[in-house]
Formats: structure tokens, C-alpha cells, sequence
């Protein structure tokens, strides 16, 4: 997995073997179902993956878990590692984790994900659970990469149905209500009935799927089961679908996409004749700051001219 | 406005010669301070804003506001306009709303927010807020082209205070506890205590300035005039600091790294050897699945070679 998210260029080789014998070991037989846990910080995303991890292995289950480390964006330093907030699943032989620095987190979710899940997977665990941060456009991202998508939610955030909330929801196979209690659990239900009536409205992005909407409370481990069913149900709606092979081809054409346009971004902002350009650039603005949006312009210019300068495609490599 | 944010190359000239007039007026005087709004989906970002907006108004301020028009991210299309989310701001003569389609956003913030802030700025808007949904990183961006940073959280979330939350509570120079009100007034007051401990283990972004928190209920317009106390506090240490030049010259560095890494992106994966390349891997990829991390690989090699191929840095344009 080292290996998998390293930048350093002689590691990609090594890497890319090791994906692709997986890759292939996986096209003769993948028993992974890989779904995305997402939500706004806040609302106890951790907790209620070391809930359902939990369950999922008393059902038999193998669970390998992608999160997020919560780490801070200007000291780089994160206060707590994952295994020490899922202390129950770190410590099971069935499950492993996985956290990533949010420094490598990439509009929600990290750089290597798929690549991970290619890993877990092919190393037999075969509930794969992926941590997502963010709002509609990183949450979209995630559910083309998934076989299926877990919205986890907070009592108390129904009202604001109608906003924004709303292209995220439409994602959602499975909602989970969660914090439902102490001071919360009227509310959670209160939740939980908004947004059942709120999924008539939407467009059910998979055919023969009903989404599932529940309240839980991970940290009392009441309603785990109810999720966990729901997943289970889902599970079975996959099977039954017989559609894995496609999906895999589907998730990787997507994956392929987000990923080439995070390389082109990285390897043209690296280009010397950029870089120089840029430092030039900025010595200008910080001289005449009126002068920055027509840097930017010119920039732009040199990065046309650096990528149309070969006329004839690249030679095959 | 709708010129700065054309994608259409002719437009692009016409739009920096705009831009440069601008800049140029606003490196005389700018009368303007601009904040970021920050804060998960459903925490009511909008209405604090429209209450927020309306206060500065009465205050004598000219108040232009860039929000995020809540839009499905799979069917495109929005439920509510910003307009009609802000009913009393977009009815006075005082305020500005400018809305950017979810579609555009990139990374929480609209791809041209800081040219519209000049525009606004130029044209004598001087209290500007720029609406941001995101998680840690995205917030780190907008901080980086703002004055101040305000946070709006909800009720019921301050128990994950150790968690991911750290990464933005510590840039907030404001920490708005919104939603004070029927069942969460004392979740509320909770909340804000527990910001307000955690705070002192936050250091500082700002030398001098020791961060604000507050509750309010927008809809019940209760607090409103806390939060606008706590602003004009703000604006009345920037300018005791009297660094806006500074800070505008280091908003614009920030501005021109961020947008020039995403001009790259849409740049590279638009040439027509890599699209070329693209296509014909997805084909691939079809056929045979599990080729996929190697024709990442290969697009990877050929846009370091579409790069490369030119020995010398382009010819000035």
C-alpha cells in the first residue's frame, strides 16, 4: 500500500506490476462490495464504521476500511490516528485499515483509493469500506468508483432538505440518520421521516433499488443492526443484479478520467519552463499587483505553446 | 461578470483588460473587506447571510455576496436559486448576489471568485461574502484569498471537536454556532463552550486578533447583531494593521498557484494526443479490465513526453 500511494517516480513500475496481478486474479473472481461512507464532518462517519465493521464480521465478513485521517490543513500534524478512534476493527484479525493524510486527500477522498480497494480486495476482504469527506462534487466522484453509497447525516439537518443536501441525497442506496440519542433521538426520527418523504422526489440513480433511510446511535450501538441489514439487503441486490463485471469496467473508466487529470495538473505545474514563469510572474505581482490576472493570462499562453509547440502526437512509449 | 467567468477563449482578453482597469483603480484604494462564510451543507449559510447582509446594510456598508447555487450534482439542475434563498438582500439596492452553479465550483469556491471579488470590490460593494462548502481543504483555499474567515457550524456537532473539524475551526477568525433555536438552544450554548475551550489550544492565525464565537438563529433573527459586532471588530483590527496591500498581494499569489493549477488540468487533458490516448484506453480497458492501471501509466508517460519534447522554453507570446 506504501508503495501503491508513493510519488516517487522509480516506485511506479513496482507499483503498476503489483496492480495489474491483482487486477487480473480479481477479473477471474472479485467477491468484494465496495461502498462509500460519506457525510460532512461531524456527523460520526468513524464511528459508525467501527459499528458496522463490527457487525459485518460477526456476519462473516472480512472488512478493510479506507479512511481519513483527521489531520490539521496548516500544522500537518493529526491529533488522532484512525486506530485509535476505530480501537474494536483495528484490533480484529478480520479487518484492516487504512488511513490517509487529508494533506493526500483529493476533493473528498484520497489519491489511491481505487488502487487500494484493488489491493484490499484481491487480498480477500471482501466488505470494503471507503471514508468520504465533503459536498456534492467529492461525493459524486466517490459513488462512480463504488458499488454502493452510504450517506451518513445528523438530526437536525431535514430542514435544509430542499438546498444543497439534495445532490448529495439522490447518491444515496442506504441513509443513515446517526446521533440518534440522548437530546437527539425525537429529532433523529423527525430526520429520518423528512427525508423518507423527500426520496419520492428524487430520481433512484440504480433500477430496482429502493434506497433505505434508518437512525442509529454508533456510540450506544443501538440500530447497528438495521444498517447492517440494509447493507446485507443491498448486498443481495448486487448479486442479483449480475452486473460486477461492468460495474468494475464502469468504476475503472471513471477512476481513469479523475486520476489523468490530477497527473496532467501535477506534471505541468512542474515543467521548468512553468515553474520559471511562475516565479517570474510572482516577483511581478508583488511589484505591480494590478499586473495578476494578466500573468495568469500569460501563463496560460505558455502552457498552450508548451503543449502544441509537438504537432505530431508523442511517440508510443 | 458573466465575461470573467466565460470559458470562450475571445472573452478572455476582453475580460483582463477589465480586470487590469480594475486592479489598477483598486491598487489606489479599496475600500473593501472580504470574508469567507464557511461551513458544511445544512449548517444555513444562506440565511445567516442574508440576516448577516441586511445588518450591514442598516450599518451604511454596500454588500456584494458570491454564493454557491445549490444544485444537483447528477441532474444539473437547481431547486432554488440563491434570489429566492435570499429574498430581502436581492431585493435591496444595497446588497449584490452573484450566484455560481455547483457545476463550476472546484474544490468548495466558485473557478472565478476572486475576479468577481474585484468587480464587486471596483465597484464599490466594500463588505464582500463569499459563501464556501467544503471540508478541510477547501476552506485552506479560501482562507488564502480572503480578509477574515467566518465558520458556521450547527448545534450537536462540538463533540467532534478532536476530529477533522481542527483543520478548519483553526482558521476561523469568527465561529458562528447558527440554528440557536426551538429545540437547540442548549445544544447551542454547549457548543459554543466547547469552541471556546478548544480555542485556546488553536494557535493563532492572526497576530493580534483573538477569535470571536457566538450563537445566533438566522431565521429567528436573534444574535444577528452579535455577529455583525463581532465583524465590525474585525474589520476595525484590519485596519489597525493597515497591511491590505500586503494582504492583497499575498491573496493574489495564493489566487494565481490555485487557478493556474487547474488552467493546467483543463489544458492537458484537452490535447488531442491525449484525448487521442484516452479513448483508445478506455476501449482497452473494455476488453480488458484489468489494464487499467497500466494505461494510467502510459497516458502518464506520454504527458511527460508531450511536455518534454520541447527542449527550450516556448517562444514569448
Amino acid at each position: 500500500m506504501t508503495l501503491v500511494e508513493s510519488d516517487r517516480a522509480d516506485d511506479r513500475s513496482d507499483a503498476i506490476a503489483i496492480l495489474q496481478r491483482c487486477e487480473r486474479k480479481l477479473d477471474r473472481e472479485d467477491h468484494s462490495y465496495r461502498f462509500a461512507i460519506s457525510g460532512s464532518p461531524g456527523v460520526g462517519k468513524s464511528t459508525f464504521i467501527e459499528a458496522l465493521g463490527m457487525q459485518a464480521i460477526k456476519a462473516g465478513h472480512k472488512v478493510g476500511v479506507l479512511t481519513i485521517d483527521p489531520s490539521s490543513s496548516i500544522s500537518h500534524g493529526s491529533i488522532l490516528g484512525d486506530k485509535s478512534r476505530m480501537t474494536q476493527l483495528s484490533n480484529s484479525q478480520e479487518a484492516f485499515i487504512r488511513s490517509t493524510g487529508a494533506g493526500d486527500v483529493l476533493g473528498g477522498l484520497g489519491r489511491r483509493s481505487m488502487e487500494l480497494m484493488t489491493l484490499l480486495s484481491a487480498a480477500g476482504y471482501n466488505l470494503i469500506l471507503l471514508e468520504t469527506v465533503g459536498v456534492g462534487q467529492s461525493e459524486h466522484t466517490t459513488w462512480q468508483f463504488t458499488d454502493g453509497f452510504v450517506l451518513v447525516i445528523q438530526p437536525g439537518a431535514g430542514d435544509e432538505l430542499q438546498g444543497i443536501k439534495r445532490g448529495i441525497t439522490e447518491l444515496a442506496d442506504i441513509v443513515v440518520v446517526n446521533k440518534a440519542d440522548s437530546d437527539l433521538v425525537q429529532l433523529a426520527k423527525i430526520a429520518k421521516a423528512q427525508y423518507q418523504t423527500a426520496l419520492h422526489f428524487f430520481s433512484s440513480t440504480r433500477e430496482g433499488w429502493i434506497p433505505k433511510i434508518l437512525t442509529c446511535s454508533s456510540i450506544e450501538n443501538v440500530g447497528i443492526d438495521d444498517a447492517w441489514e440494509a447493507l446485507r439487503l443491498y448486498i443481495a441486490y448486487l448479486d442479483q443484479q449480475q452486473t460486477k463485471k461492468q460495474d468494475r469496467v464502469r468504476q475503472k473508466l471513471n477512476w481513469l478520467t479523475w486520476s489523468i487529470r490530477l497527473t496532467a495538473q501535477e506534471l505541468m505545474t512542474r515543467h521548468p519552463a512553468i515553474q520559471q514563469k511562475m516565479e517570474a510572474g510572482k516577483n511581478e505581482i508583488k511589484l505591480e499587483p494590478s499586473t495578476a490576472f494578466n500573468i495568469e493570462f500569460e501563463i496560460e499562453n505558455l502552457m498552450h505553446d508548451l503543449l502544441h509547440s509537438t504537432d505530431s502526437p508523442a511517440k508510443p512509449t
